[in-house]
């Protein structure tokens, strides 16, 4: 259905009722894996919740207010990606992502991670991409580093985890950052 | 942003916000084209309104109810189409579509009500596609004929357009007849 | 409490909170006879239910879209009828009913559904009333007939019943085809 | 449409949408008259106003908190009468009722509300039914006096009229009180 | 948290969220007690209940409509008093307490109720207060007397308690009446 | 009304309805000063429009999500002061503020300030309390410092003014920094 193509066979695709198995069993296949930095995500028990879930993944896009969608290799689902929100008085975005742990590694969620990053720059025109996670989250960090993002600070004791509170690494690129970069990449 | 390819340069895209002004441009363009069939397109009379319209578009995809996406050539928008509802009870739905005057009769139209068909049956899984329209209603006619739907009958004044009540041709096409067509298609 | 004078002893009144027993009751009596048409009736499934669905039935009535019914005869419900929705656009209807197994046969539902053409016409001032019923929904087909519509045509595999997809009849009657005949009627 | 006959030609009958044009003018032809005990109609200024207040009556049906409907005579709108509400903790409602200028003193108002009465302790089952006035409207006191309630007391500066504060008589008939007296009128 | 202080170590406070514990205790201590009078306590059965007691108590301060506080003794919750509703139209009020057994006959209850008159009166600028209980609370009833209310009369069978209908004594004190108590009470 | 004492004659109080005349006017004093670092001041342009700005801080109270409270000198309003959310998964919450500028540099707001920070850790058991400000707003850095507040870093271009994008200065103290302070300040 509705996607955003990243590369070849990778798209960003908006889940719909019908994708709720489908993310329900990725999901369960990595609830281990994912629960340590998104604690949460225990709060999905069953398809039935999972449908909810997408519910408000679509709720969120119709209110304008940021997306999450599929990250997809050919139609097999693999992960989630998207903004979180959007701050539209001050023009700023923080992106999330997750992915099924046998396709980490790979690149795929870098490669997604710049194409949600041009969608804000250049589709919502927005002005700051932030990307936020805990200082223990290694692969996250490369993510934002990989993709341009520039290393603002550290909040203290910011977030929950199910192991106790976390300090977070916030990174964030702006606009003018962005296009520098993108000028630089097209005339090397 | 977030798209269903139907051929080469021809999507089917979701409106975001940002569209508006675009969609509301393209009524304009076409309002006396369009009000003859769609007498309630007078009632979108602005960006704001056309904000509104965008909103309820994407509120029926959150709803698991069809959608209305934009018909675009490259990143021009230049018609509405989409499932008008779905019946869950039942397993059917109806197509909608309309297209800006200057791209009629190129048969852009008719690949997107095929694509639509294709998604509601694979995507949707459901048993039934029906198209309406007015019996003055040519162009649409032969859309649905070209579409391999067939004539289920007329009903009488049934919709009132400006020039007052219409009689309204359904037209159909059934899951086995669709696989059916597919398998041929295929086979050929 | 308030009704419409259908004939005699026989009244179309309002259900209220406190008919839900005796709804309740009439559904349980019925239900293997009507699960066969009405597959949705088994979801009602206790006197509490049933007080939901009185007030949905008001809730139509108050926001102008139709109303459902009981039929009394004296002060007993004997079965529901009244319009599905009303279609303020196009100023059509669709009537329903159904009636207790020991009632029908005896033209009590035709009589009703006369009446409440009537308020279509004239209370609601509509042009057009249709009753849909399944092609094996003989007895639905002879109260139309009875009161006057005319067959439309029939829609394939439109509705799911209890036993599969069934192919409903359209029957409509028109507003002056309404008057026509009452002024035959009269005159004769 | 739905009505509860109070005699020969005097009907109770639920306002709908369509009444919105005709109960706007009862209350123009009354306002002066009404405005004094009743300072809020001042403002239902329209008859879009009027439809708001119509669909609030039906939606105070279907909440099962009482109803508010109109007075006929044969098909014209006279005025007013119903049950404010209904506590159903303590089981009792308060009446209310006014009318058109030109019928009052012809005991239809009485008649109105001795059949309300009649509803509340037969059809909803209530154990107390009640009327206030203000102790300056004499005609309202001689009605809740011919319909058989007792006067409970006053409540000192308890509504706020047009013309300042206003002490308020309560009257009320108890279920014994009525079946009493229903029972002395039977057997005379 | 948010208090008026009633007097040394007495106050109204806000019940926050955080409080549910502590009142869900104090209604434990004293159910016995507390449902002659007040049936419907046996609703709320557990803390979750409680919080959603807490929250109706802020929507309805929030709504302009009255408020409920709890009575504290230094940090200590012992009772609940306020206004049932503000009556906007009418400029009139109802008071509303109740206090742990322990605490009762001590004159708590009587000083929060003088203050919650001067609130009423001061602060909302009110024309009329309202305290109704019971004819067979005397302890209720004395402390109306005690705040210089005024009987006004009887409600007969006007409320349902677990032993069945009650009436009901209502007291009240108008604004002219508590300026001229309190300019007497300053003067001596 | 419902107050938190914080020194003398200093308060915070709850805003209630009939505080929007004074609440307005201290916006209207203060537009100039305060629309460089609150440029959505601008939005509140009539008593009505602060009604609804007072019902919005009581749904807040209301939905366990912080509070925003007058800051009274005596019965005077000279500023706003409170919690802008609680974020109950990661017991956090920011602290936000301003005051008439006839106010300011009195050591006011630093005591407001104080206060809140020990309902946040005190009353609502929190785990850390931030205040974020423009790198330029050089009166709320000495606030946050004296309030023994650490810097933590600064976020680039993170909010718009009227002036364009700012840095935002973030400061935090957390629950083990506010306890040992409080244990130094009693010991000393």
């Amino acid at each position: 259905m509705f996607s955003i193509k990243v590369r070849n066979n990778i798209f960003l695709r908006l889940l719909l009722h019908k994708d709720a198995k489908a993310f329900f069993e990725l999901m369960n296949r990595n609830r281990e894996h994912l629960s340590r930095f998104m604690p949460r995500i225990t709060e999905t028990k069953s398809v039935e919740d999972t449908e909810r879930v997408i519910a408000l993944f679509l709720k969120q896009l119709s209110e304008n207010n940021g997306f999450r969608a599929g990250i997809f290799v050919d139609d097999q689902l693999i992960g989630i990606a998207g903004l979180k929100y959007i701050d539209w008085l001050s023009l700023k975005t923080e992106v999330m992502y997750w992915i099924d742990k046998n396709y980490s590694d790979k690149g795929i969620t870098t490669e997604c991670v710049r194409k949600i990053i041009e969608v804000a720059f250049i589709q919502y025109n927005l002005n700051k991409v932030i990307i936020r996670m805990s200082v223990d989250n290694i692969g996250s960090i490369k993510v934002a580093e990989k993709c341009g993002l520039h290393f603002e600070g550290i909040n203290r004791q910011d977030e929950m985890l199910s192991t106790g509170f976390t300090d977070i690494c916030v990174y964030s690129i702006l606009k003018e950052e962005h296009f520098k970069e993108v000028k630089i990449l097209l005339s090397s």
